[in-house]
């Protein structure tokens, strides 16, 4: 019973942060007349692919979460703080995002949207860890997890992107679709080791 | 389980959405005093009469989300995304409505709500496709959809009013509340097929 | 199951209802140095005690839409809908009170707010008498809710003040205040008829 | 069941407010080129921080709540409308969070966040003592909490921390991180005393 309501605490809190980036999609004063060219020069539109960067960032995070709580048998107290850590990060997504669209990929925004990405990513690892730590070496989800490359890789492509950010920023936002491509496939370990 | 939490968070999400986009209906900065006829100059009617129909299209994608996922028997990854594509189009709901409302009418807002009503419908049609490939042509769910003329008809429409809004922008407007008075009448489909 | 989604879909959208209406409390841009007099000027204090108005009676709605559904054997396509009505008018109470705070109880905004309480109540009522349809008029639910007295005065009383607004908004605050005085005793019938 | 709809609703507040809490976090107008140094001149790092002291108080609100109702065998009317106050004071915490944030530790802000810290602690406390009365001095709940000296110390800290902050801000500040971390230890003593 304590897992299901660490799972409904979750949902409720990244449902939230995957609907309030929405708030920061206004567009400027009433013009006159709106036409398809003053929309386009709002900037709306990459602002509207950055939402759907963090659109899809929470969702695999959503998507992962799930799988990983499926496995876990009994939540701690160490399994609620790790999770509060990591909805911490996720709650700056918003922030991030807001701030990174309303300057069209400037360079330190560009970079503060790779450093929320990556302290996310360090803590859904400890979050991990404190679950395999406590189920065991051998238990099922650590064998389901095996080398887990995806999660020690990611960490290692946000900070090159963080410091690439200064080179070039699209280097870097190039990383963060890149690694997002590489979690869209769901964790096919975690389905695919129970049969689920 | 896995359906339960996908479930709950597309019901986190779009509770979420159909509240949220109340906090576009602010009224002006404070005058000396506020009569009727100083209300009716902030255009707050029409703004109202927006959110109704935003809100009627979520209570309609709510419900028969709802019906649909009942009829699951089980979730895959390729659900998740579809659910979750869904969900983004339908998180841009509260940005189209408030954009719309703010140019009361205006042309090219027009055409934007519809294109959000166009690309949720395919959303809502791939989720549909993706559940029933899932569970064969002959299941019960698939026979309960029949012909789905409606799921077929409405993304038409749609087409359809994106394009009369620049011919006239309350054609475009019917059109968006005929589709609404179509769906209004709950997927009795569904709860007829199986008695529920 | 149907209800159980339908209760949580409900509390979802109550719960952040009854949370964002805080998003109205803020305070005026940043003065050089706050004194306890100048946050009394900015007039947060009568804000308060109408953010604390709406939260009760969100409360209570809350409340008493639990205790309902608990009763609520089965659920309809019109019960779906006419819960859907009643979240509707919920919705409407940030904007209500958001707009009444910011005109310290002008007259207009006054009876707005007493508006959405009546249609608030009506379908409270109308989403009662559905459930009650639909389950007998010899059903235990129809037993315990015996004459309902406050959900009929309850309507007689806000359209009251409505028109009371224009004579002395000080006679609609109060009665705002006593009808949910009336009802913050929770609904003991419900749970009296059934030793809940 | 009944108890079930309330740890759901509490947990969909919570998780409400501690994402709202991040639609504060906003930087200034566009600046031409954003530097590390323009950043830091927004003093977003010390909202920032406030961010994360108020985050960390709801989570071990979320946490300790948690922990208490699971232990709790029945609900009534008087434990609903406990745990509804309890939820109003902490639906403050954005508020009290940003005004203090936006005035960089002010006097009277820093004093008012130490109110709501109190007035939530109160009732926390009122909320136990309501379950504790229901179930009786020698139930299980009882004689987990035992003597509750963090629930007991925590209200007289944060009243001390409102006088001190007319004095200095720093000690107020102190006194509030302080008590947090006393909480951060999750309530052992309901996990030890069931085991669980």
């Amino acid at each position: 019973m304590t897992k299901s309501r660490l799972e409904a605490f979750s949902d409720g809190v990244i449902a939230i942060l995957i609907t309030i980036m929405v708030l920061d999609l206004k567009m400027p004063e009433r013009e006159p007349a709106w036409t398809w060219r003053a929309v386009l020069d709002t900037g709306i539109v990459s602002r509207l692919w950055m939402y759907v960067l963090s659109f899809v960032y929470l969702g695999i995070y959503w998507n992962n979460h799930h799988h990983l709580l499926q496995r876990t048998e009994s939540v701690s107290g160490g399994i609620l703080w790790a999770n509060l850590d990591l909805l911490f990060w996720l709650s700056l997504f918003p922030f991030a995002t807001g701030w990174w669209g309303e300057n069209h990929f400037a360079t330190v925004p560009t970079a503060v949207y790779g450093v929320v990405l990556l302290c996310a990513a360090i803590e859904y690892f400890v979050l991990q860890w404190v679950i395999v730590a406590r189920q065991g070496p051998d238990s099922a989800l650590a064998r389901a997890l095996g080398s887990d490359w995806k999660g020690k890789l990611s960490p290692l492509l946000y900070a090159a992107a963080i410091g690439l950010a200064f080179v070039s920023r699209w280097v870097a936002l190039g990383i963060y679709i890149a690694v997002a491509l590489i979690w869209l496939v769901p964790d096919r370990r975690l389905e695919r080791g129970f049969g689920a």
